[in-house]
């Protein structure tokens, strides 16, 4: 579930202005709504969108590129004083993508949110690699088709009090020999505090549960209990945050209604994550409170670097795009030895939740 | 070569002033000994190390602890405000260890030397694994008994003219179901500059050559491209540092010599290293340039995490010494995107020096 996960092959930087005319794109009707609805042109073009607007291929290209811009223009209204950079880039085999960053801003330390649009040819073993129940894939040639793409996002705030939150949505198509395709979702939106607030944490899955429980009752308990394996630190015992949903290779009912879901959760972040900001990000805190979050957040490296799926995929993989995928780090980290928290203490608190996951939500 | 790469098992902590009264090794000339040469008293005990002495592991033990002292010392000398905390571990399947930590001193954001020495019994894969060249070893009922020790370090300093330093010394000894026992050693010492110090960079690769060329001439070319093949970071086409020497799975010519090879380069990181700090630990540096070390120790984190063969290798032991592991990772850490340093400034000299390395001595 991170940030570049599918930042597969060798990219091409193109820094650019957000809403940059297009070359494709090139009549005024077109760059009015870019400028409304997105940060940046879509990878795969305004007009080739339209075309092909009942594809399920185009209507989540549009998803994840109106997910950005949601979540970046209401992070930007937290933070006057910063803007996020837009870096468009394009791939050689085909697609490319879209990175928003903010950094070291008022209210928020770094935050990124990342779309990528990709497309090209797969060997039987990568192809295998990208479904985590390692179905086996029968290639025509020895290559497979496939299309990727997700929107995916690290938003780490000053504030001790602010949690960190990630959330990832993404979708894959791949063709096999006899022309059949398979297709699968995956995607989560998660929280990962510097202290525990239990009013906080309550909102956060109350807001994730609503949008499941739309689609299906069990939808919430089984993304939950799925979130809270996934974001395990082994070597530590503990998770990475207070958890939220995480799904992964999700291909019934059928693609439709996973659609709709998937959509619903990503329609969620915003009001899972910003009352949240808002609430705390002019707290006052001490600076033990940002000690402690400094040191959470080098718990946050050693699970991105050690365990995430994602992150690791995208560092093996040659020439992937490295800024992308790394940029779900922290701007800063802290490792101290045998730092352990006295008992009883605000830090045993949030530590005993990350060690035994709670229920939130019923 | 991390820290605690030897660290199996599970640990009892026992945290203790150096030199408390052994209960081993009780009566007033072994107590001076110990007060004079280590900095606690050793895993198998003075008694046993002296009864057993002619035996290559006693011998063994003896030179990690007194490197661990002589390290510990000379580093101590140059931090006067700051001590190093002793930690004494009991590994309850056998053996122990010895953890030395400075945190946060004047001249020493955090310098760690540890000592380990374990042993019991491996699973045959386990044991396979424990070998770079991967060699087959047979097991008697599955089980092998082996013995693993080392000292390990790392030293990072606070002012960015002054270089980190790594260092690790092992030897590893496995029986086989016929009695045969398999033995080798490893090791290797390296620097890690926030900036290019030419002057330095050739006494530390020239006090390296010299250990080494009193045992072999080849010695020194061969460990030194094997350093830099070892510290590539490959998401980024780097090397961690400029280099030293490594080596691993070493068994010839014969124990007693690759044993005195090994006495040579542990002998030689004081000589090394101590005079790099003393020549820099005064010099001023710019807020820039303290930030430039800070996204430096972000590289040596994704090195350590991501290829570290020790960091994984002790990472996903069950029960293994995490503290002492991560010890290698610096006290603070940073990342930033899309970091580019200008054209022909220091910055980018001592990246090109990581991307193609170079020769420092003939």
């Amino acid at each position: 579930g991170a940030l570049g996960g599918l930042g597969l092959g060798l990219w091409r930087r193109q820094q650019q202005a957000a809403m940059a005319a297009s070359e494709e794109d090139g009549d005024e009707e077109d760059e009015e709504e870019l400028r409304r609805r997105f940060m940046a042109p879509p990878v795969s073009g305004l007009r080739e969108l339209r075309r092909r607007r009942r594809e399920l291929r185009s209507r989540m290209e549009l998803l994840i590129m109106e997910t950005q811009a949601e979540v970046c223009r209401a992070l930007a209204a937290l933070d006057p004083g910063a803007a996020f950079a837009v870096d468009t880039w394009e791939r050689k085999e085909g697609g490319g993508g879209i990175s928003c960053v903010l950094q070291d801003g008022e209210v928020f330390e770094k935050a990124g949110v990342n779309v990528s649009v990709v497309f090209g040819h797969l060997s039987e073993e990568a192809a295998r690699q990208m479904r985590s129940r390692g179905k086996s894939l029968k290639a025509k040639d020895g290559k497979l088709p496939f299309c990727a793409m997700g929107v995916s996002s690290v938003i780490h705030p000053k504030n001790p009090h602010v949690p960190t939150m990630h959330f990832n949505y993404r979708y894959f198509e791949i063709e096999e020999a006899d022309g059949s395709k398979q297709w699968w979702f995956g995607g989560g939106t998660d929280l990962t505090p510097t202290y525990l607030n239990e009013e906080d944490a309550v909102h956060f899955h109350k807001t994730l549960k609503e949008a499941c429980d739309k689609h299906d009752l069990k939808l919430y308990p089984k993304y939950k209990k799925w979130c809270d394996d996934y974001f395990y630190i082994k070597h530590r015992g503990e998770r990475r945050g207070i958890g939220g949903i995480f799904f992964d290779d999700v291909d019934s009912p059928s693609k439709e209604e996973v659609f709709q879901f998937v959509k619903s959760c990503a329609k969620a972040v915003v009001p899972c994550y910003i009352p949240i900001v808002k609430r705390h990000c002019h707290d006052s805190f001490t600076p033990e409170e940002k000690l402690w979050q400094q040191l959470r957040r080098g718990r946050y490296v050693e699970f991105n670097l050690v365990y995430d799926r994602g992150t690791k995929f995208g560092l093996l993989t040659p020439g992937s795009r490295i800024e992308s995928i790394l940029m779900s780090l922290p701007l800063t980290a802290r490792w101290e030895y045998m730092h352990i928290p006295p008992e009883s203490s605000k830090e045993a608190e949030i530590l005993e939740v990350l060690r035994n996951p709670k229920d939130w939500v019923h």
